[in-house]
């Protein structure tokens, strides 16, 4: 790929406004809606490298706070960088760590500079300013980049919400002066913020999306609030997105989730409950939700979803997943992960294929029935 | 494979008391010398069947005891036994339980007729006799089944090691009966027992070695003794076994133990400890263990041991699976089981080479130097 391509967003189709489009960066190409498993700390827990292929994930994410905590992006910088380090050649997208030092770390204190806080490994105090961040993120060696934003927790009035927003701004602003456009072949994301409050959501879009960023991402949701809340934020903000660039939505969700963030006209997403999930025996298959560690399994022989082409499926019975489960072997971990994760590169790769054939809204109705939560 | 080759041991070559030979079971032929990776309950920890295909395994141990309480061998033989369940096809040697009888359970009352034990899942009371434990070993599906034995603790004394060796001939000798040669498509090993005393390791093998087994063991090692007293029963109890039948070393042992026992003519081994101490952090290489978790190999770039052709060495460095270590992720127990495991199965085929090309003195030479404990 030539350098001039790198942050190109070409939109293929649109269905309504579900998108499908390609991202260019400078570790590859993304097709759009696309799901982005989670490697918090550098490793999508229990995989490796090839089995991320074989899922057929094209992007993974990188939490900046833990890799800044441990190995560090120091060492991550002398060993070439996050995708070298972890032996993944395909683009990686770095949050800002705003998320987790609002959510794992103690005692943190915001002032306009930045924010203080403890690690929640050793108690260590550390401070990010918005354009440490960035540096963080060069040295990770991240194809996109987040920018430093206030995570508001769930509840915040709406005095907090107005004054953290002008924060998350003027953090954007000086993320975006630091690591203006061009700069190096990293892209950069801003952050809509503004809680769950329309016109705040509004306000937080409009000041972010005059920042000039490779792309645009909603923050602030999957915090605590209801189906409907964030249904509600979700249809409201995204229209506020500029058309011609990619959109993130932060965090969310579910397999239905993401299937209304696609309708809402959202490119990309991530979240940690496939994996997650997957260690918790709580898979997801075409036909819906299963709790591996039902009895009903025990004697089992049929694959855990016959309609699915992962490794998991593929080989081994719902009798042996229940029983990796239940005597809590390691190999458990691993295949479960293999199948959710698939499961939901194959939900964004249906719902792209739905898209550029024109039939999105079907596609969403018939997992409006299946997954109803 | 014709049914009239199982069982069929055929000595390539000899090299001193080294034996290079061919084990041919129902599921296969077997290169001796071989190590058999433990997969207690129906896994190699943290390993899928494409890894152990990867390692070079060419056949893996089960634990009966930990079967027989999870999943049950009922479950497995109506899931076409265990090599079937966990998607192995290749050979697989079952133990008899004994030894996690008097290791793992509680409360453990011994007669004539079997033993009494609690499980250590949930204290359920059980009562194995030899014939159950045959039955269990059938419905489990195995290539070579273990007759139950009384492991002798170590420190026991003589007047007890004594009594015990006869209980264990009695119910070797009551496997065989009900499990004749020739009954069906799975071999049967006898187990010479005799604790640390040579005389009783003499009469138990005369005892044992004239029932007609496929292969024959040295079981009771590994309990506690010292390196010294291992090497003197191992090296005056090997030859007392059968030239044209297999032998098996039972859970013995580091390297340079293995190494030791295919001196003595020892032709199988398995142990825990590539895949134990690979979960711990301490890995084998060509140079001498290496733990992992030691701060200078934050930043080393090189493969654990640049000599070694498993997915580890060839795709990540020190610093990477340090890391994985020092952040208890579960990749770092794969990546790490997977190296250990290669190193056995390396030094076994290495083994096997030299024996054939006369040259295994040399080789045992090298490894004394290395590996010293």
């Amino acid at each position: 790929m030539t350098p001039s391509n790198i942050g190109r967003f070409k939109l293929k189709h649109t269905d309504g406004a579900a998108r499908a489009g390609e991202l260019s960066t400078a570790h590859g190409m993304i097709n759009t809606p696309v799901f982005m498993p989670v490697g918090t700390q550098g490793s999508v827990k229990s995989l490796c490298p090839e089995d991320l292929e074989n899922i057929q994930a094209t992007i993974i994410l990188g939490n900046t706070y833990h890799l800044y905590l441990r190995p560090g992006d120091d060492l991550l910088a002398q060993m070439g960088g996050l995708g070298r380090f972890m032996r993944w050649d395909k683009p990686i997208l770095t949050d800002s760590g705003g998320f987790q030092i609002f959510s794992l770390s103690d005692l943190r204190k915001i002032s306009e500079e930045g924010v203080e806080f403890s690690s929640h490994i050793d108690g260590s105090r550390h401070f990010f300013t918005p354009e440490k961040v960035v540096a963080i993120q060069n040295n990770i060696g991240s194809s996109i980049m987040m920018v430093l934003d206030e995570c508001v927790p769930y509840g915040a009035d709406r005095a907090y919400t107005a004054k953290s927003l002008k924060l998350t701004t003027d953090w954007a602003s000086r993320s975006r002066i630091f690591y203006p456009p061009g700069t190096g072949n990293q892209l950069m994301f801003g952050i809509v913020q503004g809680g769950f409050f329309h016109d705040l959501r509004k306000e937080s879009a409009l000041q972010i999306t005059g920042i000039p960023f490779d792309g645009y991402a909603l923050g602030g949701l999957s915090v605590g609030e209801s189906k409907e809340e964030m249904l509600d934020i979700m249809y409201y903000s995204a229209p506020l997105l500029p058309v011609d660039k990619p959109r993130y939505l932060m965090g969310v969700g579910k397999p239905l989730d993401i299937l209304e963030g696609i309708n809402t006209g959202i490119d990309m997403f991530d979240c940690v409950l496939p994996t997650r999930n997957a260690r918790n025996g709580t898979l997801y298959t075409s036909l819906g939700q299963v709790n591996i560690k039902r009895a009903q399994y025990a004697r089992d022989e049929q694959a855990l979803d016959p309609g699915c082409d992962c490794y998991t499926c593929r080989n081994f019975s719902r009798a042996y997943l229940r029983h990796l489960y239940m005597a809590r072997e390691l190999l458990s971990y691993r295949l479960n992960s293999i199948h959710n994760l698939r499961f939901f590169t194959g939900l964004v790769a249906k719902a792209r294929q739905a898209i550029l054939e024109g039939r999105f809204s079907g596609l969403i109705k018939e997992y409006r029935g299946i997954y109803k939560i």
